[in-house]
């Protein structure tokens, strides 16, 4: 049970692919404050490419841990809407969250301890009449209002057992090499990798901890940063660093970001462009 | 009149052509705030193209009718900042809009069922010494702060007889077509045409409402959406469908938008760019 | 001293080159809300080129005096995170700035009257085990959230004589010419001049003041808007005016901007592309 202190605005964050041009998100947002006048609105992105589910389901979930837990998480990148695929909500020990259930609450469904979901079936908590092209305005933001308002998630809807959970790309590990792939590509053109879950045992040493991501992984593989080379592209950068200034200007650099993952990036520059990366290419770390 | 409770925060939207590079819609915040510091502040969009005034009208009349009808929306479109044209305020039973007065409100007024318009000439409600180039720092933002705090409109300046309407495209319809065009591309390249105010009768039958779009139109016209043909660019497609996911990923799909307006897309893609479809194009519905 | 009126909401600004993308701004609102659930919290802009410092400085110029003094400014352009450089808090009367010391707080610290600096070095005001390359998110972000609390600056690290001041472009005076150059271009196209603190003495006159930004000019300079003429690229304009529709749409016009500084525009069109004019280009008024 969620206690809902009075002095503490409700908060309620975004992610769609809506873009910022047409009002879409805006909209919604008017809808919210309709029902939850004193709501804390906070954008997490609405430039998802457009229809990209994992793309979301990746970014939400290096931006839902930050908030606090009571917050409830608006999801929506929906190429189904007004298809078969149910409108959900999903409760965890670390965030209420309001989505179609087409797996961009992948990550979020995989990181939590656990969790009740509910399809949204409750026309109580939609706008009258609902459209079938856009959910997000007639379906998800009503229900995310009355939610963060203190609504229980029961009374939403039907009770569902579990929620859509798509494959992620996964990792090869042999003795030699840890192969993974590039998942994301930042602003700054760093290249994001599914290598992730590694930590800073000390100065000179990494450790791998075993989660969903790394299905051959059974117990935590220590690495000794400065001896790997990791090959990306056309590219062998030598040692896994802490930070892009670790190397001059204008340098390529491997290293570990800000969510524990492995990371190729350009000093002051975009190592997408410059090293030819795209999603979907491969990244290894060759371990001798 | 308005009544303002005290535990709600007083709403403003912001609807501009600034973009978001500049710090422009930051600085109007923090004049907002100066005067209202517990202001809900909503951006609809900072990304109007630059100048288009029909565009910003055209995303206004979809966004505003969703906030509370006391929320101040404030639109800064404003090609002549600093000449003839006035900055004025309109009140209507759905909303309180700060515009400079060149056609920006012309869905808003046209829409509403009773209104109050003043020129925005009263200098107690501005900055001191406003700018010639940035109004909606000086004049606008500080208005729509003092508007949303309580201040009566008439206080603001003096009473207008009306607004400045701009003309809007008009359908044609003969006994066997219905004909209009493109007015707006969204994010996702859905083709958004002036053929609007349709609603489901039952699964199978559209009614077109009469409105000011449709100059021409003196009693509601029924259609069974299977059996109409719509033509825009090249293209022909057949019935008139309810959401995009109707036809598979690929294809293309006439049907009806979430405000009741005949939309043409691509389900999963861009129809905009696959159709060459711009602002402007003909869409026809044949009716036989 | 400030005193925090209990009804108010602190309020938070943010600018950063992170873009809008990838949650990362999004993430740092979740950490800020954590800590001040109240939060008002106001984008600038997000939009900086990635690591252009120069840029990011002077578009926090012209926004943060339109901001409540008692407001903290968090500014994120850290190309050097996690290296030597420092993260710091700087006290003015204007406002509360939240930083990396690479001299994004060159104007701010320019104009401020008074000031008090300090290194955001106790942890108590830090995530716990920050990472190395996102200290927007790990030390930034909490500092600032700490600081809109009312913790005073002095607790959050220990005392700087000052901040780094970066060479800004400097304005050459001959007895028939003040040169400067193009120092932004922001989202219209309009060219932005070092040439700056301009105001209208009558209607016809235009006074120049001394500041930092002319390190050759000991007394005001008087000028006739009517007479100059105006240099940029390859084009010559006569007069300097007050706004853009003050010549035809599709001309040319040199004006005095929002924040008094010279500004070169094209009356409804875009100047830069119009123009060939770019960061960095000279831009000469010719006083006879």
């Amino acid at each position: 049970m969620r206690l809902m202190t009075t002095n503490t605005p409700p908060i309620i964050t975004i992610l769609t692919d809506f873009g910022t041009n047409d009002g879409y998100v805006g909209t919604m947002k008017g809808v919210i404050l309709g029902i939850l006048p004193h709501a804390q609105i906070v954008d997490i992105t609405n430039q998802i490419q457009p229809q990209n589910i994992l793309q979301a389901a990746s970014v939400l979930s290096d931006a839902y841990r930050y908030f606090p837990p009571e917050t409830v998480h608006l999801v929506v990148v929906d190429p189904g809407v007004g298809s078969a695929r149910d409108p959900i909500a999903l409760e965890t020990p670390s965030g209420i969250f309001v989505a179609p259930d087409n797996g961009v609450l992948t990550y979020v469904r995989l990181e939590a301890e656990s969790f009740h979901a509910v399809k949204l079936d409750n026309p109580d908590y939609w706008l009258p009449t609902p459209s079938s092209t856009f959910h997000g305005r007639d379906i998800f933001s009503p229900a995310a209002a009355h939610l963060a308002s203190g609504v229980p998630i029961a009374k939403m809807g039907s009770v569902r057992a579990d929620v859509t959970i798509l494959p992620l790309p996964q990792i090869t590990i042999t003795p030699t090499t840890i192969q993974g792939e590039a998942i994301r590509i930042d602003h700054f053109g760093n290249v994001l990798t599914n290598i992730a879950y590694f930590h800073w045992v000390d100065d000179d040493t990494l450790e791998l901890q075993p989660t969903y991501q790394q299905n051959e992984v059974t117990a935590p593989i220590r690495i000794k940063a400065a001896d790997v080379q990791v090959t990306a592209g056309w590219h062998t950068l030598t040692g896994i660093y802490r930070t892009y200034s670790d190397v001059a200007p204008g340098q390529h650099v491997a290293l570990i970001g800000s969510r524990g993952e492995l990371e190729v990036s350009l000093n002051q520059g975009n190592a997408s462009e410059t090293m030819s990366i795209r999603v979907g290419a491969p990244v290894t770390i060759q371990l001798s």
